[in-house]
């Protein structure tokens, strides 16, 4: 499980990498059990406060493993019964990647394809190199790319959704950009740092009201505004009743930096 | 009827016309109705993979037809029952494009106005010339454009979309592909064949597979993300048992080209 | 409160403005009381067909009075009670500018932060001079923008507004123009004259139809699309049996300008 994906943490920043790169790494069986592993850990981990996730090799994710889903049709149901698991397991980790307490931010330095994309999309924040390409191209093959929808009309407006979604074109990283999938685009050989130095950003904040506040963005997407409004006035009450917020906003008024007790730095 | 609305097809792609040049295809009664009976016409036709609407004369679409609306006002109830009636009428045009099996591109080559915006924001796609110019003008004659900002908030963001709205201002065709409401802007004399590929493309992909997430779209657009992980799992399993999917995963693996059953090319 | 929040009416438009400078202002309780007790004041005059939102200073409004908040630690709760009634009363006033029957055009000359930055997410339309910065910087002092979330988060796309809470990054103003935060950025001389003249657009139109469609752009946004429709439909047989709707489409048919009973111009 270690070595299908790769955890490497600095700084109060955990980098987790797939690391099936002859597959591309292809979410198998594996690959899927492992990156929840991962994630099961890192919600339990309070040291850790914000999260990149990468690829190793040439793509960042090339989607579902084919081949191994091929193989279950040799059973009596036609592979039925293991296809419903298979995409429950793959939706049940990108919403974990949502309610992982930690802000998750994709480093996407190649191909981020199908289910792949669907990772990014899933990603709370997205830095690509130039050279990434984003598609979901399971049309191609004449397997639409439903679950990774569910994540991409979430991020990107529909028509463009639907027109990457029904011809599985490539879309640049400036398009995706443009579009919202992802936050920024910066050089190849400025990928690691500039992802590094948002990372470092969001982990020098207050990691319980980063918690708080992740939660509550997940949670209200979908809700009407005043039953939004309802969460996120007690999820503000609960922060302001963490006694690190009285200190910085004590701080803050005192023109001097916190002194945060579980702030590591 | 026939003549109202004219359909031509063409490798799998049928080409829907609005054709009231003289009322500017303003969508009167008949030319509701009619237009309601291609889409069920093509709703049935297996043949079609993909659908463009486009509209014959000066404009695209001008929106309702106004001198048959004020006819009304003459019956007892000031029109109230009749207008009730056009909307739901209207709006089930509307709605009867996202149903439609088959992904809907609006070629639009000049004005869509009021419910002619709606029409171009209810399709799936768009593809518009640099002439066209689009708006939900009904507010600077008193008749807020209401139907038609059901589909335009779904299509843009809130605030460009309040602004259409109440200030009835025209916007050109880029602004429209920059806010999200068409997909791409070609100058004039290259419409039709741009709009003929990207028909061709969605054409050349498996029917059946269209059909399937075509359908997802709309359906999980409104639910909570794990509702419509749940919906879209059903129909990425309904996908994988396709025989045609078998196949096209198959030669995508052997890196051949698929021998689809149901594909005519 | 006159002097808390002024304002001043001209030609149909309201103009409200935040005058606590020297507080940058800060919604403390008596600003929100008195922001509240405006639009109350508003929403049953019929002679004001548009309002727009400003503040007076160097800031367009720098969020909650912090001050006023750490005082409220000396009850025998840690202030949770005050903290719970503090939100709830600020997400009163951001849903009444939502409830106000008048469009309300925020005017953003210089920084909107925190629930400044909300109340310009909030607005239904907005104007920002070049030098205006925006942010939802609660996170860099320990209180994550919860609340500022719930409005943000319906006017921008998701990534960007992750990134926006959890880094506490200030965005200029043509950045918060193409994510929809705002709709124009001009030049600071020209921030008056050009709010005025979308206000002044806005009023010039039948303010019984702008009304209608106000209330139906807030109350249908959440809704599922068949369910939206069914309202629209109501909303627009409504605005059909207006006296002044039947004058303003036979004036339009006739090439006249309308005789409209209800406005002043």
């Amino acid at each position: 499980m270690t070595d299908l994906v790769g955890r490497d943490d600095s700084g109060g920043v955990a980098t987790l990498t797939l690391n099936a790169p002859d597959r591309l790494n292809a979410l198998s069986d594996a690959m899927l059990a492992a990156l929840r592993a991962r994630l099961a850990e890192l919600a339990a981990d309070d040291a850790v406060r914000c999260v990149i996730l990468a690829g190793a090799g040439r793509a960042f994710c090339a989607g579902h493993d084919l081949r191994e889903m091929q193989d279950r049709r040799r059973q009596a149901d036609a592979g039925a019964a293991a296809f419903r698991d298979l995409f429950e397991r793959c939706a049940g980790v990108m919403l974990a990647i949502r309610a992982l307490p930690q802000p998750v931010i994709a480093r996407v330095h190649g191909a981020a394809v199908a289910a792949g994309c669907q990772l990014v999309a899933s990603c709370d924040m997205a830095v690509a190199a130039e050279e990434a390409r984003f598609g979901v191209t399971g049309v191609n093959i004449g397997l639409f790319c439903s679950t990774p929808m569910v994540a991409l009309t979430r991020a990107i407006p529909p028509k463009a959704a639907f027109e990457m979604l029904t011809t599985g074109r490539l879309i640049a990283a400036e398009e995706a950009r443009a579009l919202g999938l992802i936050n920024r685009v910066v050089p190849a050989e400025a990928l690691e740092a500039e992802t590094a130095a948002l990372a470092a950003r969001v982990a020098g904040k207050l990691g319980a009201a980063v918690r708080i506040g992740k939660r509550l963005f997940h949670d209200q997407a979908a809700l009407p505004e005043a039953e939004a409004y309802a969460r996120a006035g007690a999820a503000m009450t609960e922060n302001m009743l963490l006694r690190d917020t009285d200190e910085g906003i004590d701080a803050f008024l005192g023109k001097r930096m916190p002194d945060w007790a579980t702030s590591p730095e």
